[in-house]
């Protein structure tokens, strides 16, 4: 399992990024943890969110992962310079991919954020938009109900309609033409985000764009072990297997449960 | 601190327990436990949550308390005999109370029940109501979108409304004359599932019910030490204050984070 990619997340939503991750990099292994036993990490403190981050990247480290990416928003919002500076790896986190294609996407320079309330209260992806293009003007609302709505799967059900209306609606006063899905879990509820924002304004999943951003690091790794992928969990597995399995749109098998702390 | 009444939640929610003994028990001292740092227990494994109760307990044991109160459902649901077996104190969970009050109540034995995922699987509720009636029929249903509704505010809000119709319409059409609400956020509801219920439907608070099943244990106590009330919580306060003031109706200050595991 050594030289695998280490993708972290505090439980079943990271799977968006390892999805994205396994169609970019077919040739590469995967060691994915989810912190099911502490999850979620959205309204916890950013002095807890990073002691879980740490223990997180020390049980991948142990695993010899070649690089580390921190799938949670929350935990790349609060804990990624930390983790870059204790650990010798490359660390990747979703926020900054997730400025950048949003910095390229918007015309108008007007850019909508929305994620957990420990992501959006960081000020994580408007000072990373503000880096590359420091006349942006950012837009950010938290979203809480939107986890629930998508484990519950009520992605399109009309109470999600209305939550997203609810949420929205603040920003889409202020005519942003670019939003930000700044939550793994987002991506489940884009039908919905799509029919309440309109045509007019992009979508960015932060899943694709850290994806991209890793492969972009990893150009001519073609030389891969045997194929293998492994799933650890802080939980017991079966719930993880149960929506995880839905996340990824095929059978989610062999998770092992670990203790972090 | 010692002869104090130990009060244990996952969270904030138990603070609906917390008032009503402190309300009750004037002469009591109290000491709270909130497990922030790995809230919540309604959406994880009946093993994960037992491990999170013995330390909850363990950690208010050595505070010398002379009762334990389980405030959270899912734990009550999940460990309560396990704590009992392994802690020479007595062990009060909302589980029994709720049951005993809905089973009076009840005139037709048609009793509804709604909880977190974790306690509705547990059928605690189920079998604690059987003991008490073997007649009654219980329809139980999880309600995951109710306590993210309370802590976002929404709880009148129409949306709030909607997902109480979603989730009760299958209870209601089984002619339900009670519905106990077993999860320590849900009174916060309260109004809203009055409206959805009707009035022929009455509402079961398991937090009233389980402060004077509490009393009941604790008649002549009238010898009070310096009255004095503490909360421990397990990620940083700052949430916990602001969230359990809105509970409480009062402010809540001199909150401490600790360590468990």
């Amino acid at each position: 399992m050594s030289h695998a990619i280490g993708i972290f997340d505090s439980g079943v939503g990271g799977l968006t990024v390892y999805k994205e991750l396994a169609r970019l990099l077919p040739n590469q292994n995967f060691v994915y943890l989810g912190d099911t036993g502490r999850v979620p990490y959205g309204t916890k403190s950013p002095a807890t969110v990073r002691r879980y981050a740490r223990e997180a990247a020390n049980f991948l480290s142990r695993h010899g992962v070649k690089m580390l990416v921190v799938a949670c928003n929350t935990a790349s919002a609060v804990a990624l310079e930390e983790l870059r500076q204790q650990f010798a790896l490359p660390v990747i986190g979703v926020i900054e991919p997730g400025a950048e294609r949003a910095v390229t996407l918007s015309k108008n320079s007007r850019i909508g954020v929305i994620g957990t309330e420990g992501t959006i209260k960081s000020g994580a992806y408007s000072a990373a938009i503000h880096r590359l293009n420091p006349d942006a003007a950012v837009f950010s609302t938290p979203c809480p109900l939107f986890v629930p709505l998508a484990e519950e799967g009520w992605a399109h059900h009309r109470i999600a309609h209305l939550a997203a209306e609810e949420y929205l609606a603040p920003l889409l006063a202020e005519n942003i033409d670019t939003l930000v899905l700044g939550c793994t879990h987002y991506p489940l509820l884009k039908q919905t985000l799509e029919q309440v924002v309109g045509s007019e304004v992009r979508l960015v999943d932060s899943a694709a764009a850290t994806a991209e951003a890793v492969r972009a690091l990893l150009p001519n790794d073609t030389s891969p072990f045997e194929k293998e992928g492994r799933f650890y969990v802080t939980d017991v597995p079966t719930r993880f297997e149960q929506v995880g399995s839905a996340f990824l749109g095929a059978p989610l098998t062999c998770v092992e449960q670990v203790e972090l702390a």
